[in-house]
Protein backbone atom coordinates (compact mmCIF):
# COMPACT_ATOMS: atom_id res chain seq x y z
CA UNK A 1 0.00 0.00 0.00
CA UNK A 2 3.18 2.05 0.70
CA UNK A 3 4.11 1.54 -2.88
CA UNK A 4 0.93 2.77 -4.27
CA UNK A 5 0.33 5.52 -2.30
CA UNK A 6 3.98 6.89 -3.54
CA UNK A 7 3.32 5.74 -7.22
CA UNK A 8 0.04 7.96 -6.54
CA UNK A 9 1.99 10.65 -5.97
CA UNK A 10 4.05 10.17 -8.63
CA UNK A 11 1.52 10.39 -10.91
CA UNK A 12 -0.81 12.48 -9.55
CA UNK A 13 1.80 15.51 -9.70
CA UNK A 14 1.51 14.67 -13.30
CA UNK A 15 -1.98 16.77 -13.14
CA UNK A 16 -2.87 18.05 -9.71
CA UNK A 17 -1.60 17.36 -6.08
CA UNK A 18 0.79 17.73 -3.03
CA UNK A 19 1.08 17.13 0.70
CA UNK A 20 -1.87 18.00 3.05
CA UNK A 21 -1.08 21.11 5.15
CA UNK A 22 -2.76 24.51 6.75
CA UNK A 23 -4.48 26.59 4.60
CA UNK A 24 -7.37 28.78 3.43
CA UNK A 25 -9.88 28.80 0.59
CA UNK A 26 -12.66 30.71 -1.08
CA UNK A 27 -15.63 30.71 -2.91
CA UNK A 28 -18.52 28.11 -3.64
CA UNK A 29 -20.24 26.45 -6.75
CA UNK A 30 -23.67 25.21 -6.87
CA UNK A 31 -21.92 21.92 -8.12
CA UNK A 32 -18.58 21.98 -7.35
CA UNK A 33 -16.13 23.33 -4.31
CA UNK A 34 -18.18 23.15 -0.81
CA UNK A 35 -16.36 24.22 2.39
CA UNK A 36 -16.98 23.57 5.85
CA UNK A 37 -17.38 26.16 8.44
CA UNK A 38 -13.29 25.57 9.17
CA UNK A 39 -12.81 26.88 5.74
CA UNK A 40 -11.79 22.40 4.84
CA UNK A 41 -13.13 21.28 0.93
CA UNK A 42 -15.50 18.94 1.94
CA UNK A 43 -14.60 15.93 -0.02
CA UNK A 44 -16.90 15.71 -3.42
CA UNK A 45 -18.84 12.99 -3.26
CA UNK A 46 -20.94 12.83 -6.31
CA UNK A 47 -17.67 13.53 -8.64
CA UNK A 48 -18.54 9.66 -10.43
CA UNK A 49 -21.46 11.61 -11.94
CA UNK A 50 -19.49 14.99 -13.00
CA UNK A 51 -18.04 15.25 -16.08
CA UNK A 52 -15.15 12.82 -17.37
CA UNK A 53 -12.21 14.84 -18.76
CA UNK A 54 -9.93 12.16 -19.22
CA UNK A 55 -7.78 9.06 -17.80
CA UNK A 56 -4.16 8.64 -17.77
CA UNK A 57 -2.09 6.03 -17.32
CA UNK A 58 1.00 6.56 -15.18
CA UNK A 59 2.13 9.84 -16.15
CA UNK A 60 4.80 11.53 -14.15
CA UNK A 61 7.30 14.16 -14.77
CA UNK A 62 10.43 11.76 -14.26
CA UNK A 63 11.11 9.49 -17.41
CA UNK A 64 12.32 6.68 -15.31
CA UNK A 65 9.25 6.42 -13.01
CA UNK A 66 8.21 3.18 -12.86
CA UNK A 67 7.09 1.51 -9.84
CA UNK A 68 6.46 -2.34 -11.15
CA UNK A 69 2.92 -1.42 -11.42
CA UNK A 70 0.24 0.26 -13.24
CA UNK A 71 -2.79 3.17 -12.41
CA UNK A 72 -4.69 4.68 -13.68
CA UNK A 73 -5.88 9.02 -13.30
CA UNK A 74 -9.43 9.62 -14.05
CA UNK A 75 -10.35 13.34 -13.77
CA UNK A 76 -13.51 14.47 -13.59
CA UNK A 77 -14.76 18.36 -13.13
CA UNK A 78 -18.30 19.56 -12.04
CA UNK A 79 -21.29 19.91 -14.60
CA UNK A 80 -21.43 23.93 -14.34
CA UNK A 81 -17.66 24.37 -14.55
CA UNK A 82 -17.72 22.31 -17.45
CA UNK A 83 -20.47 23.95 -19.47
CA UNK A 84 -18.97 27.25 -18.83
CA UNK A 85 -15.73 26.36 -20.25
CA UNK A 86 -17.56 24.93 -23.45
CA UNK A 87 -18.89 28.74 -23.80
CA UNK A 88 -15.73 30.63 -22.67
CA UNK A 89 -12.55 28.35 -23.14
CA UNK A 90 -11.97 29.16 -19.42
CA UNK A 91 -12.84 27.92 -15.64
CA UNK A 92 -15.33 29.79 -13.45
CA UNK A 93 -15.04 30.86 -9.59
CA UNK A 94 -15.95 27.49 -7.51
CA UNK A 95 -14.72 24.91 -10.29
CA UNK A 96 -13.31 21.44 -8.70
CA UNK A 97 -11.36 19.12 -11.02
CA UNK A 98 -10.75 15.79 -9.29
CA UNK A 99 -8.34 12.93 -10.63
CA UNK A 100 -9.23 9.98 -8.90
CA UNK A 101 -5.96 7.41 -9.26
CA UNK A 102 -7.68 3.94 -9.76
CA UNK A 103 -6.20 0.80 -9.82
CA UNK A 104 -5.19 -1.34 -12.90
CA UNK A 105 -4.61 -4.70 -14.02
CA UNK A 106 -3.13 -6.28 -16.45
CA UNK A 107 -5.00 -8.70 -19.26
CA UNK A 108 -4.43 -12.15 -18.32
CA UNK A 109 -4.32 -11.94 -14.60
CA UNK A 110 -6.95 -13.33 -12.30
CA UNK A 111 -8.90 -10.52 -11.94
CA UNK A 112 -8.64 -9.33 -15.13
CA UNK A 113 -11.73 -11.56 -16.56
CA UNK A 114 -11.71 -12.09 -19.85
CA UNK A 115 -9.13 -9.54 -20.77
CA UNK A 116 -5.72 -10.82 -22.49
CA UNK A 117 -3.94 -7.69 -22.97
CA UNK A 118 -3.66 -4.15 -21.68
CA UNK A 119 -5.19 -2.62 -18.76
CA UNK A 120 -8.60 -2.19 -17.09
CA UNK A 121 -9.48 -0.79 -13.58
CA UNK A 122 -10.40 -2.07 -10.40
CA UNK A 123 -12.41 -1.53 -7.61
CA UNK A 124 -9.45 0.33 -5.79
CA UNK A 125 -8.67 3.75 -5.27
CA UNK A 126 -5.78 4.89 -3.88
CA UNK A 127 -6.52 9.03 -3.56
CA UNK A 128 -7.89 11.37 -4.49
CA UNK A 129 -7.09 15.35 -5.62
CA UNK A 130 -8.78 18.03 -6.04
CA UNK A 131 -7.93 21.36 -7.25
CA UNK A 132 -10.33 24.30 -6.77
CA UNK A 133 -10.53 28.02 -8.23
CA UNK A 134 -10.68 30.52 -5.76
CA UNK A 135 -9.90 34.11 -5.91
CA UNK A 136 -9.57 34.46 -2.08
CA UNK A 137 -5.93 32.08 -1.90
CA UNK A 138 -2.86 33.34 -3.89
CA UNK A 139 -2.67 32.08 -7.29
CA UNK A 140 -6.52 32.06 -7.47
CA UNK A 141 -6.58 28.27 -7.06
CA UNK A 142 -6.17 26.14 -4.21
CA UNK A 143 -4.83 21.77 -3.72
CA UNK A 144 -6.42 19.11 -1.52
CA UNK A 145 -5.74 15.81 -1.70
CA UNK A 146 -8.05 13.34 -0.02
CA UNK A 147 -7.63 9.03 0.95
CA UNK A 148 -10.42 8.77 3.59
CA UNK A 149 -11.29 12.05 5.00
CA UNK A 150 -14.17 13.81 4.46
CA UNK A 151 -12.34 17.00 4.41
CA UNK A 152 -9.20 18.68 3.45
CA UNK A 153 -6.64 21.68 4.16
CA UNK A 154 -5.52 23.34 1.22
CA UNK A 155 -2.19 21.89 0.48
CA UNK A 156 0.25 25.05 1.00
CA UNK A 157 1.97 27.15 -1.66
CA UNK A 158 5.32 25.89 -1.22
CA UNK A 159 4.23 22.75 -2.98
CA UNK A 160 5.78 22.10 -6.07
CA UNK A 161 2.47 21.61 -7.83
CA UNK A 162 1.38 25.03 -7.72
CA UNK A 163 4.57 26.46 -9.31
CA UNK A 164 4.85 23.19 -11.89
CA UNK A 165 0.68 23.99 -13.11
CA UNK A 166 1.25 27.66 -13.39
CA UNK A 167 4.26 26.77 -15.57
CA UNK A 168 2.90 24.21 -17.65
CA UNK A 169 -0.46 24.25 -17.54
CA UNK A 170 -2.26 24.66 -21.20
CA UNK A 171 -4.79 26.67 -19.67
CA UNK A 172 -5.32 28.84 -16.47
CA UNK A 173 -3.36 26.61 -14.72
CA UNK A 174 -5.59 23.49 -15.45
CA UNK A 175 -3.70 20.69 -17.75
CA UNK A 176 -6.29 21.43 -20.97
CA UNK A 177 -3.81 19.57 -23.19
CA UNK A 178 -4.49 16.35 -21.52
CA UNK A 179 -8.33 16.74 -21.80
CA UNK A 180 -9.03 16.15 -25.35
CA UNK A 181 -12.50 17.23 -25.40
CA UNK A 182 -11.41 20.54 -23.77
CA UNK A 183 -8.19 21.31 -25.96
CA UNK A 184 -9.83 22.50 -29.21
CA UNK A 185 -12.38 25.02 -27.50
CA UNK A 186 -9.15 26.49 -25.49
CA UNK A 187 -7.40 26.57 -29.20
CA UNK A 188 -10.87 28.41 -30.45
CA UNK A 189 -11.29 30.41 -27.69
CA UNK A 190 -8.04 31.74 -27.74
CA UNK A 191 -7.23 30.76 -23.68
CA UNK A 192 -4.30 28.64 -24.10
CA UNK A 193 -1.13 29.73 -21.81
CA UNK A 194 2.06 31.65 -22.77
CA UNK A 195 3.83 28.78 -20.98
CA UNK A 196 1.87 25.75 -23.06
CA UNK A 197 2.16 27.92 -26.49
CA UNK A 198 6.11 28.72 -26.03
CA UNK A 199 6.46 24.31 -24.96
CA UNK A 200 4.01 23.71 -27.75
CA UNK A 201 6.49 26.00 -30.58
CA UNK A 202 9.02 24.35 -29.28
CA UNK B 1 -5.56 4.76 -40.02
CA UNK B 2 -6.48 1.44 -41.27
CA UNK B 3 -4.24 -0.11 -38.60
CA UNK B 4 -5.94 1.90 -36.19
CA UNK B 5 -9.26 0.65 -37.21
CA UNK B 6 -8.31 -2.80 -37.21
CA UNK B 7 -6.98 -2.32 -33.61
CA UNK B 8 -9.82 -0.54 -32.76
CA UNK B 9 -12.10 -3.63 -33.78
CA UNK B 10 -9.85 -5.72 -31.21
CA UNK B 11 -10.49 -3.42 -28.60
CA UNK B 12 -13.60 -3.30 -29.26
CA UNK B 13 -14.28 -6.40 -28.90
CA UNK B 14 -13.58 -6.84 -25.60
CA UNK B 15 -16.80 -4.83 -24.46
CA UNK B 16 -18.73 -4.33 -27.61
CA UNK B 17 -18.61 -4.33 -31.50
CA UNK B 18 -19.07 -6.28 -34.82
CA UNK B 19 -19.71 -5.28 -38.12
CA UNK B 20 -21.95 -3.39 -39.72
CA UNK B 21 -24.96 -4.81 -41.42
CA UNK B 22 -29.19 -4.39 -41.56
CA UNK B 23 -31.17 -4.85 -38.48
CA UNK B 24 -34.11 -3.88 -36.42
CA UNK B 25 -34.46 -1.77 -33.36
CA UNK B 26 -36.39 -1.10 -30.52
CA UNK B 27 -37.82 1.33 -27.77
CA UNK B 28 -36.35 4.61 -27.11
CA UNK B 29 -35.36 6.30 -23.50
CA UNK B 30 -35.24 9.97 -22.50
CA UNK B 31 -31.35 10.12 -22.44
CA UNK B 32 -30.34 7.13 -24.23
CA UNK B 33 -31.20 5.21 -27.21
CA UNK B 34 -33.13 7.38 -30.27
CA UNK B 35 -33.99 5.89 -33.29
CA UNK B 36 -34.96 7.43 -37.04
CA UNK B 37 -37.99 6.01 -38.70
CA UNK B 38 -36.10 3.21 -40.66
CA UNK B 39 -35.15 2.42 -37.01
CA UNK B 40 -31.54 2.99 -36.89
CA UNK B 41 -29.80 4.34 -34.25
CA UNK B 42 -29.03 8.15 -34.22
CA UNK B 43 -25.99 8.92 -32.83
CA UNK B 44 -25.42 9.62 -29.27
CA UNK B 45 -23.85 13.53 -29.87
CA UNK B 46 -23.86 13.93 -25.96
CA UNK B 47 -22.53 10.85 -24.95
CA UNK B 48 -18.96 13.04 -23.31
CA UNK B 49 -21.60 14.86 -21.07
CA UNK B 50 -22.81 11.09 -20.07
CA UNK B 51 -22.01 9.23 -16.89
CA UNK B 52 -17.80 7.76 -17.53
CA UNK B 53 -18.04 4.07 -16.42
CA UNK B 54 -14.38 3.26 -17.30
CA UNK B 55 -11.43 3.16 -19.23
CA UNK B 56 -9.45 0.56 -20.57
CA UNK B 57 -6.27 0.96 -22.76
CA UNK B 58 -5.46 -2.26 -25.53
CA UNK B 59 -7.94 -4.84 -24.25
CA UNK B 60 -8.18 -7.85 -26.30
CA UNK B 61 -9.63 -11.13 -25.96
CA UNK B 62 -6.12 -12.35 -27.83
CA UNK B 63 -2.86 -12.52 -25.30
CA UNK B 64 -0.87 -11.78 -28.05
CA UNK B 65 -2.71 -8.79 -29.91
CA UNK B 66 0.37 -5.81 -30.36
CA UNK B 67 -0.77 -3.76 -33.28
CA UNK B 68 2.55 -1.34 -32.04
CA UNK B 69 0.87 1.49 -31.04
CA UNK B 70 -2.10 1.94 -27.87
CA UNK B 71 -5.49 3.47 -27.63
CA UNK B 72 -7.93 3.66 -24.85
CA UNK B 73 -11.45 2.99 -24.49
CA UNK B 74 -13.69 5.07 -22.27
CA UNK B 75 -17.05 3.58 -21.41
CA UNK B 76 -20.53 6.31 -21.21
CA UNK B 77 -23.75 5.07 -20.30
CA UNK B 78 -26.87 7.76 -20.07
CA UNK B 79 -27.46 9.07 -16.91
CA UNK B 80 -31.18 7.53 -16.24
CA UNK B 81 -30.11 4.14 -17.03
CA UNK B 82 -26.87 4.48 -14.34
CA UNK B 83 -29.52 5.74 -11.79
CA UNK B 84 -31.61 2.93 -12.60
CA UNK B 85 -28.62 0.64 -12.21
CA UNK B 86 -27.82 2.09 -8.99
CA UNK B 87 -30.91 1.12 -7.32
CA UNK B 88 -32.15 -2.82 -8.77
CA UNK B 89 -28.13 -3.35 -10.22
CA UNK B 90 -29.43 -4.15 -13.84
CA UNK B 91 -29.78 -2.17 -16.68
CA UNK B 92 -33.40 -0.42 -18.13
CA UNK B 93 -34.91 -0.62 -21.24
CA UNK B 94 -33.27 2.03 -23.97
CA UNK B 95 -30.07 1.70 -22.06
CA UNK B 96 -27.12 2.91 -24.12
CA UNK B 97 -23.43 2.18 -23.62
CA UNK B 98 -21.12 3.82 -25.65
CA UNK B 99 -17.41 2.75 -26.13
CA UNK B 100 -15.82 5.71 -27.59
CA UNK B 101 -11.86 4.50 -29.03
CA UNK B 102 -9.48 6.97 -28.23
CA UNK B 103 -5.86 7.76 -29.32
CA UNK B 104 -3.08 7.26 -26.87
CA UNK B 105 0.41 9.13 -26.64
CA UNK B 106 2.96 7.78 -24.54
CA UNK B 107 5.39 10.14 -22.05
CA UNK B 108 7.84 11.67 -23.61
CA UNK B 109 6.59 11.83 -26.92
CA UNK B 110 6.55 15.33 -28.97
CA UNK B 111 2.66 15.36 -28.47
CA UNK B 112 2.76 14.14 -24.85
CA UNK B 113 3.77 17.96 -23.60
CA UNK B 114 5.59 17.45 -20.13
CA UNK B 115 4.28 13.67 -19.28
CA UNK B 116 7.17 11.33 -19.64
CA UNK B 117 5.93 7.91 -19.25
CA UNK B 118 2.37 6.33 -19.45
CA UNK B 119 -0.08 7.28 -21.29
CA UNK B 120 -2.15 10.13 -22.46
CA UNK B 121 -5.43 10.75 -24.42
CA UNK B 122 -5.75 12.51 -27.55
CA UNK B 123 -7.78 14.52 -29.57
CA UNK B 124 -8.04 11.76 -32.19
CA UNK B 125 -11.18 9.15 -32.15
CA UNK B 126 -11.18 5.52 -33.49
CA UNK B 127 -14.61 4.90 -33.69
CA UNK B 128 -17.85 4.46 -31.87
CA UNK B 129 -19.55 1.27 -30.67
CA UNK B 130 -23.18 1.41 -29.16
CA UNK B 131 -24.65 -1.32 -26.85
CA UNK B 132 -28.25 -0.94 -26.49
CA UNK B 133 -30.67 -2.59 -24.24
CA UNK B 134 -34.29 -3.51 -26.82
CA UNK B 135 -36.69 -6.02 -25.79
CA UNK B 136 -37.75 -6.23 -29.86
CA UNK B 137 -34.45 -7.76 -30.99
CA UNK B 138 -33.45 -11.25 -30.08
CA UNK B 139 -31.38 -11.12 -26.89
CA UNK B 140 -32.79 -8.12 -25.65
CA UNK B 141 -29.93 -6.13 -26.96
CA UNK B 142 -27.73 -4.52 -30.51
CA UNK B 143 -24.96 -3.51 -30.95
CA UNK B 144 -24.27 -0.39 -33.60
CA UNK B 145 -21.03 0.93 -34.77
CA UNK B 146 -20.09 4.59 -35.64
CA UNK B 147 -17.20 6.16 -37.81
CA UNK B 148 -18.30 9.17 -39.18
CA UNK B 149 -22.09 8.22 -39.49
CA UNK B 150 -25.11 9.96 -38.18
CA UNK B 151 -27.00 6.72 -37.58
CA UNK B 152 -26.23 3.13 -37.90
CA UNK B 153 -28.12 0.03 -38.44
CA UNK B 154 -27.79 -2.91 -36.08
CA UNK B 155 -25.12 -5.22 -36.54
CA UNK B 156 -26.74 -8.89 -37.32
CA UNK B 157 -26.45 -11.31 -34.71
CA UNK B 158 -24.24 -14.05 -36.24
CA UNK B 159 -21.95 -11.37 -34.57
CA UNK B 160 -19.69 -12.79 -32.04
CA UNK B 161 -20.11 -9.74 -30.38
CA UNK B 162 -23.29 -11.10 -29.34
CA UNK B 163 -22.52 -14.83 -28.02
CA UNK B 164 -19.28 -13.24 -26.47
CA UNK B 165 -21.45 -11.02 -24.44
CA UNK B 166 -23.57 -13.30 -23.25
CA UNK B 167 -21.26 -15.89 -22.32
CA UNK B 168 -18.95 -13.98 -20.35
CA UNK B 169 -20.40 -10.19 -19.45
CA UNK B 170 -21.04 -9.70 -16.22
CA UNK B 171 -24.42 -8.86 -15.80
CA UNK B 172 -27.31 -8.94 -18.59
CA UNK B 173 -25.00 -9.23 -21.11
CA UNK B 174 -22.73 -5.72 -19.77
CA UNK B 175 -19.31 -6.40 -19.23
CA UNK B 176 -19.46 -4.78 -15.53
CA UNK B 177 -16.58 -6.52 -14.68
CA UNK B 178 -15.03 -3.65 -15.88
CA UNK B 179 -16.74 -0.85 -14.61
CA UNK B 180 -15.64 -0.16 -11.20
CA UNK B 181 -17.79 1.94 -9.30
CA UNK B 182 -21.15 -0.94 -10.88
CA UNK B 183 -18.93 -4.36 -10.04
CA UNK B 184 -19.93 -3.75 -6.04
CA UNK B 185 -23.77 -2.92 -6.66
CA UNK B 186 -24.32 -6.22 -8.82
CA UNK B 187 -22.85 -7.86 -6.44
CA UNK B 188 -24.96 -6.23 -3.64
CA UNK B 189 -27.99 -6.36 -5.99
CA UNK B 190 -27.14 -10.37 -7.02
CA UNK B 191 -27.61 -9.49 -10.62
CA UNK B 192 -24.36 -11.35 -11.39
CA UNK B 193 -24.73 -13.13 -14.80
CA UNK B 194 -24.15 -17.41 -14.22
CA UNK B 195 -21.63 -16.98 -16.46
CA UNK B 196 -19.24 -14.73 -14.82
CA UNK B 197 -20.21 -16.55 -11.95
CA UNK B 198 -18.44 -19.68 -13.25
CA UNK B 199 -15.55 -17.91 -14.48
CA UNK B 200 -14.59 -15.90 -11.12
CA UNK B 201 -15.26 -19.66 -9.27
CA UNK B 202 -12.53 -21.03 -11.11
Amino acid sequence: MIGRLLLSVAMASTMLLGVLAPGSAGHESPDGARYTAERELRFPEGYREWIFLTSGVDMTYNAKADAGMSMFGNVFVNPSSYREFLKTGTWPEGTALVLEDRGAVHGGEKQASINKHGLSQTEETMGMEVHVKDASVPGGWGFYAFDTEKTAKMIPRAATCYSCHEQHAAVDTTFVQFYPTLLPVAKTKGTLSKGYLAEVAK
